[in-house]
This record gives C-alpha cells, structure tokens and sequence, in this order.
C-alpha cells in the first residue's frame, strides 16, 4: 500500500494567460497569487475578482474562480471580523487537528505535512465557487463576499480566474 | 476591529431580466423570489427551474442558480417529508444556535439577527447550483431535487437563474 | 404526510451523447458509467476526464462533471491511502449510520435501504465540479484529484460529463 498521492500531470503547464474567441463570445483565464500570513487565514478577495471582471467586454456569463491546492478552499460568507472568528472556531471543531490522522502517521504516510485536517477541512468548503456575470459585473447579493480560506498557511496559493461570455 | 460586515456594491444593480446573442449562442439572466415561512425551511425548486429553462430555445447549455443571500443555500438532495427533517435536525447537530458565537456578541458585532448558526449552516451547502442542459431539458437524476435551504427566515428571497448555450 | 419522495421526470430521458454547436463554440454532454464494490467507496476519476477532454478540439472553456444520483458525490480532494482513510472515518464520524433518522423509519418512510446517513454525507460533499479547460487541458493543481465518493454502494453510478468551449 503506497504511502505517497498520486500526481496530476498536465502535457503543458497552465499559462499564465489564455483566451478564445468565437464570434462575440469571449473567454479568458488567468493566475492570480495570494500569498497568505497565518496557517488558517480567510481572505476576501470579491474586490479583485469584480476589478478582474470589469476589464472585460463580457455583458453576460461567468466567472469561475479554482484554487489550485487542496487544502486551501474558496467559499461565499459574509466579511465581518466577529464571523471569521466563528468560522475558524467551527472548522476547528468539526476537524480536530490532533486527532490521529492516517495521513499524519508516518508508517502509512509520506506527507511530512502532518495536515489532515487541512484536507478535511476544505472538504465542507469546496475548492470552486462559479458566479454569474450580468450587466457587466460580478452577480452578488449585498453581504455576499468571496472568500478564500487558507487551511494550511502561510503560503503562497495559486488561483485561477476564467471569465466567459457575450 | 470594526463590528461591521464589508458591503458589495456594484457600479449599476443587477437588471431583473438581462440577455445576449452571439451567433446561435444565448445567454440569459433573471431574477427569482422566493417567499419563505419558517426560521429553517426547505423548498423544492426543481418544477420552476425546468419551467423555466423549457421557456429558451437552447438544446445544450448551463443553468446557474445562485442565491443572494449569505444565510440562504441551495443545494441537491431526495425530497421527502422524512429526510427533509433528517436535514433539518442534522444541520442543528452540526451547528449549535445558542453556542458563544462572536457574531451574536453586540460587543463585536453590530448584527442583531443573532443568526451566527445561519451563517455556518450555509457554508456546509453552499450557495449555488450549476446544472446541465441537455435535450433542451435540466439533467438530473430520477430522485435529485433542486432545493433552497432559508436558514434564517420567514423571509422572501431573491434567487438568480441564469441559462446559457446552444 | 407522504412517505414518498418526488420523482423527477423530464419529457424525454437524457441521451447518452448529445453535442452543439454556433460558431466556433463546442458543447458536448455525455454519459458515464462508473462501477463501485464497496458501501462507502472513493473512486479516481481524473485521468478518464483528462483523457476525455482532449479528445475535443476545446483550447479554452469548462467540463462540468454531474452525478446523477443523491447518494453519490463528487469533489476535489488528493489521492492517497492514508487520507482516503480519514476521509471515510471522517464521514462515518460526521454522520452516524445507526442514529434515529426519519428516513430509515417504516412509519414515515416508504425507502428500503435505511441510507439516511448516505443522503447527509453527500450533502457535506456536493453533487457536482465544474471545472476549467485551458490549453486543451483540464485545469487542476499538482495534488488535485477529481473524486467520486460512494456513499451508498456497491452500484452502477451514472454521471454526465459535458465540455463546451472554444
């Protein structure tokens, strides 16, 4: 039973910037890099995206937002400093980092990250959120707020943006 | 530290119908209420969603449903009188109305909805579903049901339904 | 009260390959056919959407990956024995199979297989990625793995792939 993850492998790495056009319709991609500060940190990151959103000719259609790891997940809440905190404490409630993790254990495990629950953890947020554009800028209610959620910091985390539409 | 939640603002609010053409290729965009009756209560929207997306003449496309409520999820699951309050229990285990959340602490937040439990409850569902078009008709499978979670009601709530494709 | 759940019916079942096209943009849906052994099972399905990918003329769009069932999940997570491990006891811990549910109870429930605990962790996981195409290539991180999680096994799970794009 091997203790290594399997790799995903590409035939060519991702540029940084890729776009097709078809017609009127238009779509781009593009890396974007947050670099984070603490090991679990949440990030609202709605002014970029909807910044990013509007350089484009792009009326109708939609944005999608992927993090590029495993452990660090994108999710919608509201930004206020009193709810970070109660969603930090709650994520560490439903995943004990303590808890005795195969994938912390070095007899079944080559992972010297010792992150379980980071993995866990991302698992109830979801590593995607894809918004739709209307009128030319981002669709979100007024407390809605997109917000990346470092889960195994600090690092430097990759996201990418693609935009798509008429 | 501010008590207060960061406000998303567009240039222009969201338009209740807005659509683009390009070539064969349609994208369109509308805006749903949803009038709710209970503190928690679950809503099946599969019925409006197929309606609705039978209204456009696009055989292969996206159907995006988005809430724009942070305390108002959507989600797929069976609808049945009994799981429905299999969900409702389960979603008050995971998270406890009354624990010592900061967001319902009027020292560090300015809400006063106390919905802290609101909040958390969403992050396990999510707050948007992107289903498949295929056949001019939504794809889901024989027990799936579109279903809106008001986690914080009775309220009326406004939902974005956008179709795209060909 | 019902102890029966809605059934969902479209006009005409989906059709196992469907496409479109306007332009210069692709859409194409299809169905596939996965094979679990186990109750709770976790499955790789990353290469078998890599390699489907390319095999569309797709430089840049998305691949949104459907299942069509309630008790099978999809999500993003890495791939290694260990963390597979917690993932499943993770789940077993979240969601006790044996605890009183309403959906297991003859008395309110016409369904048979006593999988309430298959409904709420498939709740927690999601139904659906949608992922990035650039390049012609699936956009994933180094330790990214699409994942089919069984919840309610062993079965034929039927998902729906569908690419478009330019």
């Amino acid at each position: 039973m091997s203790k290594s993850s399997t790799v995903t492998v590409r035939e060519t790495p991702v540029a940084n910037v890729a776009s097709a056009r078809a017609g009127g319709f238009t779509i781009q991609g593009e890396t974007f890099v947050v670099q984070t500060d603490q090991r679990i940190e949440l990030v609202d990151l709605t002014s970029r995206i909807m910044d990013h959103v509007r350089r484009f000719d792009i009326r109708e259609g939609l944005v999608s937002l992927w993090s590029m790891h495993t452990t660090c997940a994108l999710f919608i809440n509201e930004f206020q400093t009193a709810l970070l905190s109660d969603i930090k404490r709650f994520l560490e409630q439903m995943v004990g980092r303590d808890a005795e993790w195969m994938h912390n254990n070095p007899e079944h495990s080559d992972c010297d990250r010792m992150n379980a629950d980071s993995h866990l953890r991302a698992l109830l947020l979801g590593h995607s959120v894809t918004l739709q554009i209307s009128g030319g800028e981002v669709v979100l209610g007024q407390w809605q707020r997109v917000l990346l959620a470092e889960l195994d910091g600090p690092r430097a985390r990759t996201l990418r943006v693609q935009v798509m539409g008429v």
